[in-house]
């Protein structure tokens, strides 16, 4: 199926400088576009594949559009005019409503319709699965699980028991809800195990990456406000509560009882300590290690990039002593 | 249910101080606590919502006691008291020893009279399962596994063939136990695979969190031993052995044929290097680097925590250049 | 079942010093060693337990054959010279070739003669699953994916649509294979998703460790050539590029459409940036953070490891200030 540049520009706000009625028919890169594709430029680090692109339409700045060799879709936002533009050309899947007949539903299970359930998915007893959710092959909800309407798990998925999933929510193959937090209490050098008796609560529009971890409650739930998108193999832990419209980037834990703001922007790889708040509009940027509270928002950092390894091995010896040495040097300069 | 105070101060272990006849019936934050409910403090972070809490009863140490406004249990480990009240007002649920129908039993598997199995298990050939253990939906178990009694597999576990684990032991969903280690020889700049024919005991009493992956040994056993808890997206790999009772916090991960010693507290997102030994009563902070052998007892760290971006620019600047800058102005103090 | 230690020294290309006809059944550590087995020292770490070995024969360099109480076979390079042996005397077990009636397999799927699929594994629509593949438990293969002959997914891995996998691929437990990719665009402090329409390649001989994931393309595809091994929990964003033969040691994350070159040794828990290119043959330590592209080949590192608590405190301080006050002693140095 293929839709006019026109059609284009007013999906996605753009001002359209060229012809009109060019057929598109599907988004590329810049650099292997062809005809009846249209590309975008919105990270500079592309921008040398400008001049020579195929597409036969760019969506790019105003800036930038002076350089484009054909149509341009002319935007201050070119990624967000590429979302729009993206998303009206390769529409979701509509799926078939159907039950599979290798799933197993437990009993007073309230199943909408329109509601789509794979082979060999689990449900357990007193669910609620809303109208035309996906419930991929191979996924577990536990017992008095409730999910909200479009929600979407793709595969594998695990919901414990009493998680509370929203509407419009995506969750990607390995996705873990409502794990028990670790919660462990020293009696005479061992550990007696402290039950978790609070749940899981996922907003709305939330979109959770595969085998990211989100542990229940220790009394109180764990919340994922709506609008939340977290990346891969992230780890949340018991009581966390995540603010509106927050990013986490993969590979980044966020220990027990910690608050983040709405609006923060957290990098990959990226470790926050139990017990403290993130205000909101934070931005952490990639391996950095959070010990205390950030009350103020910003761009915070610390992760140490590479040097070559030989001057790196001079460094940490450096770094190991370092009080010393400039406790040393600053009594023989005084 | 409810339980009168003076029952909880008996199974606790804390001594009562005002109404012994108190209905407790549930436990609460401080915070959130309301009529009928036992609170507890042990982090100082939370101290100042003693005084307007609404608990019926509040476990504390002597000294925060003087403030309590309500019903006091007072102990020297208000946390421990706390763990002991919850495991009793809250116990687990009893499984129906029941095997799914459409959970799939291979030949010659052993499973004893107790056993729950949910839907969709797989349970391969000459696989012994113990009394009273739980299996939960989606979980795999491969040919010869062996697993004690009253153990749990939530959901979507998977145990690799000739995997050992013990009794009371509690794995979560998407748990990997048994994975092939990393073991590769170079060959002309091409990896040949080694076959990894060891496999993976579990102790007793053992947790592991959701998503933790623990590979199986090269040529001998990985040995996790009882009473070791370990949380959410750890790594352990081949050969790792695990002293008893040692705790490891999410995303840390160990590499091959490292040994960790007893009662061990790893933080989150610490990594181990492998062929070392970490002795007994070891603290590590979280997000360190562990390059070599740790003989003594202590607490060790090396995470940098973050500080605001323009400062860490500078800074990190400074750091790669840290060995040159230091030698040139000993050398001009000289 | 044994073997002349003649014939493994013909299999591993090793020199023999000893009994040709000694009789070798079984592999083991020069520790555990006993007799009919054979051992090997490839790590100076293990040195000391040559000595004292019960081995009936060990594989090892000519400098340590000096030092070998029993049968030797020497080479250059003794831990593949093990990798052969061990090859050879633990063959994989051979599948049964058979599809197991619990597992769910959709129309027009095409499944070749010789494939093992086991219970409750989940096929879709237009699957290709060509010849002596072995599809374990629970795994779940979305529509149109493609696998070539002689791969093996243990249990629990999901392949999401449209993903392409060579042949002679193993895939461990949980790994997660064409999962969106990390695409969002900021629309007024919301977060529109970008559908990811790219898919994942995998090339031939490739080994994907426990509970990794490999997010699909946003545009193009995420491409894992022929020869790369991936070690557990690795996450890999989308429209990455990996060269042939790189290994990636475990918990390490690779954002976006960054391209790492061939015959690069990856440690663990590293971090890469997106957008950025590494050139072929880098070796990169644990724990280091790349922010960078790397354009020639050499060993990088950025990892700090860990000293004592206490001094660790005073030297972070001090890293926090390190700018400020290495300016300070410079001025007073002029």
């Amino acid at each position: 199926m293929s839709f006019t540049l026109d059609e284009l520009a007013r999906i996605s706000g753009a001002r359209l400088e060229g012809d009109p009625d060019c057929n598109i028919s599907a988004v590329n890169t810049l650099k292997h576009a062809k005809e009846g594709d249209i590309s975008f430029l919105s990270n500079r680090h592309y921008a040398h594949y400008l001049l020579s692109t195929r597409a036969s339409a760019v969506i790019l700045s105003e800036q930038d559009a002076i350089d484009c060799p054909t149509n341009s879709l002319i935007t201050d936002n070119p990624y967000l005019a590429y979302a729009k533009i993206v998303n009206f050309l390769y529409p979701e899947k509509i799926s078939n409503g159907q039950i599979h007949e290798s799933a197993v539903i437990g009993q007073n299970s309230d199943i909408s319709a329109g509601v789509t359930i794979l082979a060999n998915a689990v449900i357990g007893e007193n669910v609620k699965i809303k109208t035309n959710c996906y419930i991929g092959p191979g996924s577990v909800l536990e017992d008095n699980v409730i999910v909200g309407e479009n929600t979407r798990l793709i595969a594998n998925v695990t919901l414990c028991h009493d998680v509370i999933v929203g509407s419009d929510v995506l969750l990607h193959p390995g996705v873990v809800i409502g794990s028990d937090g670790f919660g462990l209490a020293q009696d005479k050098g061992k550990w007696l195990k402290i039950p978790q008796i609070g749940s899981v609560l996922i907003g709305n529009e939330v979109e959770i990456g595969a085998n990211t971890t989100i542990d229940r409650g220790a009394i109180e739930d764990t919340i994922i406000e709506s609008g939340v998108k977290i990346d891969n193999q992230v780890q949340i832990g018991h009581n966390v509560v995540i603010g509106e419209n927050t990013a986490i980037a993969g590979c980044t834990g966020i220990a027990g009882s910690t608050s983040v703001g709405k609006r923060c922007m957290i990098g990959g790889g990226v470790g926050i300590s139990g017990h403290i708040e993130i205000a909101d509009d934070v931005v952490i940027t990639a391996m950095s290690g959070v010990a205390n509270s950030i009350k103020t928002a910003g761009v915070y950092s610390s992760g140490v990039p590479i040097t070559d390894n030989k001057v790196w091995r001079r460094n940490i010896i450096r770094f190991k002593q370092l009080d010393e040495t400039i406790k040393k040097i600053l009594k023989k300069l005084d």
